[in-house]
């Protein structure tokens, strides 16, 4: 089971990063690939959900491995949701084509934003392949930086000086959305490697329910 | 447990109404209401997910009954979900006060696309108390609608005639989002409804996996 989850992080991590390929480099032929590829993500939560509900109604497991199982389920939500936040992020490049969809004043934002994200999921992934609570505990910390990030995008677009159109506002609005999305599932799935790990999950105001 | 998540299924019904008003009249008071209730909609999502994990832990249900437990596990995370996206709305309501933050143009728009959000909810809720998954199948549908009034959202802050701020199109563009958002997760939860009660998730391309 972590195998798989772990595999399907990495499909996401692919995601992203493709992306914001695909963002940054008006590069059509990577938006659609991300878009093709949500389909594999898609499926394997399909099939790794079934798994878990399998194993569920087969096993009835306890303790360590039942905590493994429901976290899993939440974690493959979050992975899958991932996935379909990355494709977001391709179809707005591919709507922009042969345009960039990031204006200029934004794209050094966005470079750092994208990192960061991506960043966040391979933390998330190697927290939960390597059984490290304390790589997870470290998640919400970068959820602040995504934040930040977030406002200085805000600050800008609704800056006196901006120049660009409506549309770009809006689109970097939207985007600057979708990656703010992707690092807080990659904060809930942290909270649940540390669940996996201690039984217990994180508390305090950087760690969302939902 | 079914009684629980249709009582908080309620509570998400009043955040999404509470957080239209707020919007559409520019009432502060009722957006900061829905801002602090979101505190005690995360506290039953918290509360609920403990006692999924308790009935799995001590009492390995089987059948319909771990059906439930499984189902409610993803549906309690899409209420606590949907809360949080009322109050994103509520807080633009509350930034934006005394000002209104739709503009005249969507605001028929925004009334439509909030009240078919609310009937969303209420038809999810409805659907999981009396078991009627014909009910919850009818809510793909509705979702088809938010589509369209999203669309069409884009079409008036993107077009020529668009004589707003930029700041008001933002608005618009997160606004739209979040409600579209709030369906998607009404969507997912009638899918865990049909689930619940046949045992299978319903299939085709209305369906989102997360």
């Amino acid at each position: 089971m972590v195998t798989e989850l772990v595999e399907l992080t990495d499909l996401v991590q692919v995601a992203v990063r493709d992306a914001t390929k695909a963002l940054l480099d008006a590069d059509l032929a990577t938006a659609e690939k991300v878009i093709s590829a949500d389909s594999e993500i898609d499926a394997r939560h399909d099939a790794l959900e079934a798994q878990c509900f399998s194993l569920l109604a087969r096993q009835a497991p306890v303790a360590g491995e039942l905590r493994t199982v429901v976290a899993a389920l939440r974690m493959i939500a979050d992975l899958a949701r991932m996935g379909d936040l990355a494709a977001h992020v391709a179809k707005i490049a591919r709507l922009r084509y042969p345009e960039h969809a990031v204006p200029e004043p934004l794209v050094a934002n966005f470079t750092l934003m994208a990192r960061v994200a991506e960043e966040m999921v391979v933390t998330a992934g190697r927290s939960l392949n390597e059984r490290n609570a304390h790589d997870a505990g470290k998640l919400a910390d970068s959820d602040e930086e995504m934040d930040e990030l977030r406002r200085s995008q805000f600050r800008v677009i609704l800056g006196d000086s901006w120049s660009h159109s409506v549309e770009a506002a809006v689109d970097v609005a939207l985007l600057g959305r979708y990656y703010e999305r992707i690092a807080d599932h990659a904060v809930i799935m942290a909270a649940r490697v540390i669940y996996v790990i201690t039984g217990l999950l994180p508390e305090g105001e950087n760690w969302p329910s939902a």
